[in-house]
């Protein structure tokens, strides 16, 4: 199933999409819930059941829509740093054996085909193409073995960074923080329509359809089960959470010359069985 | 005006404390919001009009209730490390020139009066008393002259640090985020009850009755409207998002010899004209 959130009357309401079409899931009847994390609380086999019950449900072209983030809010949005050994190289970083991990807020955050904003305060606005793993069940202390049954789905995300403000203390926060500047979408892709843990899927990042990333999820060091099973050790991961599972290698910083989003550039992260984000890049009003 | 959150039935419920009773604020009408951002988003001279309705209203012991962190679920909680000048030293850190940023989710979170949590994966939970702001109104580019005119109030929080998760990489997010380690309240403290930018309070830490942190706020390095100020260059702040603002020397991992939090200790925060925030240290079940 593909889900997603889209803006009505400056509200966010929920849709399956159907190839070119979405049934919006408020249609459906009164036990649907209103936003996403709750609707990917209810499991696989309730989504299963919405799905069947989606198929004669009036639609709506997707292309009228406008889409938010498909978790506008997430509870957590928790991001892992140089979880590719390439990417890792190319900074100049040691391979890590335990991830960096740092949080976006939802301030920060754009959905699909929505302007990715540069920042008034810095030119340095870089591309991140990340696998998304969006949590389905409430988890802690989930063991390897176990991980992929708190998956709800997947997305792309482009976990847009501002260099130089990434760099001005030890911590990155800032630079993973400015206000949409992660995008996140087009959709949820449920689990069961992709590889176990998404893994060994091709990621790419185009900037004006010029390929800047092309790796594989299954290049990354800390996979889909271990990141959940290392998170789920600290903290209690929710229904709606995300993880963004960090970048490969070919980011902008790191070119020979260094390269950087400008207003105007199409920036598009795709990675196999979840379609592709895009945005184009627009300066802070 | 002190402004808290109490679990009802599994629910959290807004109340306005008066001396050792406290009027619910869902009592006083229909129009009042039922969430601490929302109220706070009201502004200040609608939140005094509701303490002229709460003067005769029904009230309840305060001792009879079950706190929640007065924010349950912030949009954001943003954390600054190393604003204390002392404590930067302790810990053999540079004088910052930007501060350093990571952020909590709200699973980290704890109220007064609840155990705090020794997590199973550490022994290393370290206190860390800071002052909390909270936002009263949406906030992009605020000048430091501005600054004050969005905060809607201040409370004590405990940033308890789990320290060797801290450390296993640069990133210190995850020593930050264990469940039930930071612990926030009792409430909050409107601005107009507070010294300019709660600047020059004491701030202080007893464990089981012995001081281990005792500062003033006029000792950060980046005070209250600076934070502000550099944080809103950045991101937009939101109504209920919260800044914890750094801690004084003093904290455990830095004394010699060592000192951790261990089952059964009595860890309080107590800022003037903020009150006391007190935690019992239990280990996780």
């Amino acid at each position: 199933m593909r889900l997603l959130t889209f803006e009505d009357a400056g509200k966010p309401r929920l849709g399956l999409r159907l190839g070119a079409d979405v049934v919006a899931l408020d249609g459906l009847g009164g036990d649907v819930p209103a936003d996403m994390p709750a609707l990917l609380a209810k499991g696989a086999d309730y989504l299963a059941s919405l799905a069947a019950r989606a198929k004669d449900a009036p639609r709506r072209p997707l292309a009228g829509l406008t889409l938010l983030p498909p978790v506008p809010v997430p509870g957590k949005m928790i991001c892992i740093g140089l979880n590719y050994a390439l990417h890792a190289k190319e900074g100049g970083n040691p391979i890590p054996d335990y991830p960096a991990v740092f949080m976006r807020g939802a301030t920060s955050l754009v959905a699909h085909d929505q302007p990715m904003l540069r920042p008034r305060a810095s030119q340095k606005l870089d591309w991140e193409a990340e696998l998304a793993i969006v949590i389905g069940r409430r988890a802690r202390h989930v063991r390897e073995a176990d991980a992929l049954s708190v998956i709800a789905g997947y997305a792309c995300f482009n976990e847009g960074s501002v260099r130089d403000f990434q760099r001005k203390s030890t911590q990155w926060t800032v630079g993973k923080n400015f206000d949409r500047t992660g995008a996140f979408g087009p959709e949820i892709v449920t689990a069961d329509e992709v590889s176990p843990g998404a893994d060994n899927l091709r990621i790419m990042t185009r900037l004006n359809g010029e390929v800047m990333q092309d790796s594989t999820t299954g290049d990354m060091i800390f996979k889909v089960p271990k990141l959940i099973a290392i998170l789920s050790e600290v903290m209690t991961l929710e229904p709606g959470d995300v993880i963004a599972t960090g970048t490969p290698s070919g980011v902008g910083y790191a070119r020979k010359p260094p390269r950087f989003l400008a207003p105007g550039d199409v920036v598009e992260v795709e990675i196999e069985s979840l379609g592709v984000l895009r945005n184009t890049i627009e300066d802070e009003a």
